[in-house]
């Protein structure tokens, strides 16, 4: 894999999405039955619309796999360069990973989604999908292992972990030596078990409890823009905002008419807020630090700008913060002293997203500083080599 | 520290260096107490010589203080930045890490070297030298500590572990939370430590099992440079040469005369190595495996480019691999193929330094290949955060 053309891994790419068109029926069927299956042991309804497939969704997942054929290849680029004085031409290239492993939840498409970004970066992948769709990955993996023969690279490239007891995660994460790299996507007990047991490099995709900050001099028509939008328009995804700060010299006359914008949203506030906005349930410390992921909201009225970065770096999840302000200077404050893989200035949090920052469909958002920091695309699934060419050059 | 400017930072290394001169005298008579200690405990000369301060090597540490303050500060860096069609600014920015740790042995310029790196790059560090170095320590970082007062930082940006006992690694490895990037300096008993307890995000130091390669069209005399370099400039760091590898067809002419050349080497030799240099001892597998860091070569002879790269692929620890040839096609393969931070082509893999390729100072050589490969210098000691600035742009 490591050494495919850019043509060939594209090739492979665009025959997995006609062989997952060809074996649609097969994936249906099978995902119909992982639904049964999870339908009887009681699952609730949103874990049962993660795992469903459908006509739209297959189409979806196969226009994904061509989406990211079209991608530039990161393999081989040339990221620097230089001569030394010595003659040495030094350059640093792109080179793959290697193994990428993932474990992830219920939703089949992510199955061929990481596939696709692995492959086109050159890495071979282990997918350790969930207990619950087994059958829909299985239906998956076959046609994204059919389409890559086809191109004459190997179907190994892309290999589904059968064994889906709890104890394969533990082993899982123990392969050093095999995975390059592993990615966990799921919740805070799988983030803990890698964080404790992984002898295997990995990249964390954690997760996001994003704030919102209303400074003294934020428009509040665009405060409620942002706010709306970023607790509203998809609550259940780690770039939805799980807090807003609202600075004390705006809190009357933003507070009660975001209470009004926010319709069907819980809000859950300190005194301050609660005196403001009545129908607000009184907020505890937990709340600050919950990734509500749902239509729930934390509020807090604070002083200032410095109270409101205290806030932040006590609660933050290090993923998205946003500021709404017309003031220069505070928004250069804020920028400058959140610590965060993504701070926002006058937009909503939901654009932490690698497809809505132009990088290309994303295998994760990384919320760890080392070498991934927010959404992870085709160039984090990368390292980089160092070519030294001479002439025959000796240290002194 | 990560707010603060590149004047002051190098204002506090540059105080730190005529701290550290002031303080010679404290400091060589600590170094004296812990060097007696060392001696009567039975420590080997190397050891001694690693742990020995003496007015020259002082004078060095003090220069490297100065010579990072010379160098451009990575924080602040734009490292690419664009604009979506929805108008949002988008930039990549470096930051700092926050919070390094060091575990290192009985160098005590380490504790000079690597405070000034952490600090330079606007990030406080830990450092957990070893027991047997901990009065020279002590002495060091107070010097450094007072300089970096001096300039108006806090002195607890360098922050020396006074408890050396061997259970404080441990915790020192768990300090999840606390310590954003650990480096371990150290051997391979440290590496798996590391590896199977740590809870911190880490970059490893490794080893270096490094090869050199004669290709079938080598040239002689360019060969026996590189080889006699390779092993023999400094064995007993990680980028010197342990194993030597030739092909068939120019061992005959190679062996004996590079034998000669490596007059002091140990060399340990496959059959048809001993047949042409009979005063090579057997290798057993082994030796292959071995960082030697001594004046000793693993040899042997291969049939082809392919058995090379093989060879490599088995044994490497990913450090540096060099090939001698004229070839290109060859160079073209070894380059592509091999998998290690460095492949050099007709150089010493001395030269994987993060000075002699014009990095300026190291903090170490990453063997691994997630956020850092081959030598770490202030850049590695970033991270980067995502700036998105609108103008109160919401997601559709």
């Amino acid at each position: 894999m490591a050494l495919a053309s850019s043509a060939v891994k594209d090739e492979a790419l665009v025959h997995a999405a006609g062989c997952l068109e060809e074996a649609s029926a097969e994936i249906l069927a099978a995902n119909a039955a992982d639904l049964a299956r999870a339908e009887q042991s009681g699952s609730p309804p949103s874990a049962l619309d993660r795992l469903r497939l459908d006509e739209r969704r297959l189409a979806a997942m196969a226009a994904g796999l061509r989406a990211v054929a079209a991608l530039a290849d990161p393999v081989g680029e040339v990221t620097e360069g230089w001569v030394r004085p010595n003659g040495l031409q030094v350059r640093r290239v792109r080179v793959p990973l290697g193994v990428i492993g993932i474990v992830y939840e219920n939703r089949p498409n992510v199955t061929s989604d990481s596939a696709a970004l692995c492959c086109k970066s050159g890495n071979a992948v282990l997918l350790r999908g969930s207990a619950s769709a087994i059958g829909s990955n299985r239906a998956v993996a076959a046609a994204l292992r059919a389409g890559i023969e086809k191109a004459g690279l190997p179907a190994d490239a892309v290999l589904l972990v059968e064994d889906v007891s709890h104890e394969t995660v533990d082993r899982f994460v123990r392969l050093g030596g095999v995975i390059d790299c592993l990615i966990p996507r799921g919740g805070p007990a799988l983030v803990s078990l890698v964080r404790e047991r992984a002898t295997v490099p990995y990249v964390i995709d954690g997760d996001g409890n994003c704030h919102v900050y209303l400074d003294e001099h934020a428009d509040l028509e665009m405060a409620e823009r942002i706010v709306v939008n970023a607790k509203t328009q998809r609550p259940s995804v780690c770039n939805a905002a799980e807090t807003l700060l609202v600075h004390v010299a705006l809190a009357g006359a933003a507070l009660p008419r975001l209470a009004a914008a926010l319709g069907g949203v819980e809000l859950r506030g300190d005194e301050r807020t609660r005196a403001l906005v009545p129908s607000a349930v009184t907020a505890s410390d937990a709340d600050y630090a919950t990734e509500f992921l749902d239509l729930r909201l934390a509020v807090a009225v604070v002083d200032s700008l410095d109270e409101a970065i205290e806030h932040i770096a006590r609660y933050s999840t290090g993923h998205s913060e946003a500021i709404v302000t017309s003031d220069l200077a505070a928004a250069q404050r804020f920028v400058r002293e959140v610590d965060a893989a993504a701070v926002l200035v006058n937009a909503s949090t939901r654009f932490v997203d690698g497809s809505e920052l132009g990088l290309g469909a994303e295998i994760g958002i990384s919320t760890q500083k080392l070498h991934a920091r927010g959404p992870m695309g085709l160039r984090e699934l990368t390292t980089c080599k160092l070519v030294i060419e001479g002439t025959g050059q000796v240290r002194q």
